[in-house]
């Protein structure tokens, strides 16, 4: 299997890169990396881990995408960028998928458009896993669409379930629409059109109704369906008291002469729980929808984060998450193949005749 | 300063009620209450409290609003309720204030109905504090208004900028609105002209720009603004984190007998640290915007948590938060008196005169 890298997104861009791609080699020996980046700040990392070396072509690139480029800028600008030209090689056949720790803005613009959107997905959409108290469960989307409508919802929960059961190994996911009450009469049109049509529709999953916010991480459901705002409000809402919990902790045990003795003895287990809930370990965000594997890493991640985004695209690959995608889509909407207009007619009939 | 109670909201009924009414009331010695419920079921846990019972007056109601009443049944066929009742007592002015436990809905939609709208506001929002780390902030609103145009977010930046000021006493409160990022162009148009507006407007506060998720917990600012949807899908998201986060401790540190025994020593600190983020803590979501000061506490809270309610009550009528914004608005928008249309031309001479 061959994943796509751009070594120059991220803070610490090709040293941390390359770190993860050794780690992640570690984890899966079969993998070999076509890296895009500037070959005199990649080579050098590159040259440390002579395992990574010889399973890994380096591709010399000229310009890479900053952070702070706008989207349409990095369009037209970023032709022959690292990450143009990582997508590219997932295009061209060469790559089964890319991962990139740069703009999420301008990684998704490219991706669309070179990769395509799914035929019958409207929107593409970005997920995550998150820890719960149960284990783990699927948050989307979490930031590529401010408005959804009620079928961009439900082609969510559709992809969702299926991310689910590729990268978590849940068979036949629960999924849950994030909303502020649980109650029928809740929310917005949007969110209760994509539950009346949730409730009726075959599903790679089992439609469990309304969630709320707390139910993400009480891991009520194995899928939380959201818009882009909300998703990703509860996605960074989530991280911030994650981390006020931990400070205030630590904050704590510092505050008293027994609670340093406390952390003294507690320290192995509260580092368990620190490797439970590290960010790292939820690292690699999939842009759901497109004709190609794309996983986005955070861009402060260390070499440890960005090896588990690598293993995030291995998962999706390895499971034949996009030709699942597509049965399913074809199970739902009538043939894959098929435009998108005579597709809604499609769910007519088969609601109809079921 | 007289307190309305409407002794039958919450999970636990009239008894958390008044066990919560007797702490308040040692509190802030000062206050007597005005008790709305069922004398027969008052009563007994009323006269439990002396001290309580020497500076109530139980007024028995026959009907109370259960938690699962539509809005719109419990202003038809609430008239004769405890809640409706203790409202009512507001509007006659036998009492500063009510505190319920009671349904959300229909609790906003009774005190909408009695205590009116304040004249220049559009919509009441519902308000209330978090913990940060680096002190509290407020946060609103929490789901009385799913969608909201810029002037409604402007609004609410007021209110809760006074609100901020009266509860928690900070000086020019720093503001933000909730968004998905903190470049300009982010967002939803209804986000971008409001901050727009924030930017020019004079203010009881500073305006700070966008802020995301998880500012909010890291205390970035004093004031979060955003609609109802996202910000109760925040609230609640990170209630859900806190507690994945409190199980998660306690099952590390059970999980060994090194961490049962720092758990031994460093117990006092942890005690510190759950009451700091206790959730009774925070009890107490107030209603801005309506001609009377409503404050919503949890259903499910305790004693502690209702007296904390009634703290929030007592710090709204003490620093005459109404009036407050009554002078805001109308040195914002022109007199207060005037009726909206003519207010909205005022901003315009204002923002032009300036």
């Amino acid at each position: 299997m061959v994943i796509a890298l751009d070594a120059m997104g991220g803070d610490d861009g090709s040293a941390m890169v390359m770190a993860g791609a050794a780690l992640a080699l570690e984890r899966y020996p079969k993998l070999s990396f076509i890296v895009f980046g500037d070959e005199a700040q990649v080579r050098p990392h590159l040259n440390r881990y002579p395992a990574l070396e010889a399973r890994c072509e380096l591709r010399h690139t000229v310009s890479c995408i900053s952070p702070e480029m706008k989207p349409s800028l990095a369009l037209r600008q970023g032709r022959q960028s690292s990450m143009r030209l990582a997508i590219n090689a997932v295009a061209a056949g060469e790559a089964s998928s890319i991962v990139s720790a740069g703009n999420t803005g301008a990684l998704m613009a490219m991706a669309k458009f070179v990769l395509k959107t799914m035929q019958g997905i409207d929107r593409p959409a970005i997920a995550t896993v998150f820890p719960t108290q149960r284990g783990e469960c699927v948050v989307l989307d979490l930031g590529a669409n401010l408005e959804c409508d009620a079928e961009n919802l439900v082609q969510f929960a559709l992809m969702g379930a299926i991310f689910c059961n590729a990268v978590l190994g849940v068979e036949q996911p629960s999924i849950g629409l994030l909303n502020i009450g649980v109650e029928e009469m809740k929310g917005h049109d949007e969110v209760r059109t994509a539950a009346a049509i949730l409730r009726e529709r075959p599903l790679p999953g089992v439609f469990q109704g309304y969630v709320e916010g707390n139910d993400i991480m009480e891991g009520a459901v194995d899928v939380i369906v959201a818009d882009g705002f909300s998703g990703n409000i509860a996605l960074k809402a989530a991280e911030g008291t994650a981390k006020f919990m931990a400070h205030m902790l630590k904050q704590a045990l510092q505050s008293s002469l027994m609670g340093k003795i406390g952390y003294l003895f507690a320290r192995g287990c509260l580092k368990k729980m620190r490797l439970r809930v590290d960010p790292r370990r939820y690292n690699g965000a999939m842009f759901l929808g497109l004709q190609g594997v794309c996983v986005k890493s955070h861009g402060g991640t260390d070499p440890e984060g960005f090896a588990n985004a690598i293993g995030v695209a291995h998962d999706l690959v390895a499971h034949r998450f996009n030709d699942r995608i597509k049965q399913e889509l074809a199970r739902h909407y009538g043939s894959a193949d098929e435009d998108r207009t005579v597709t809604i007619d499609s769910i007519a009939l088969t609601e109809e005749a079921s």
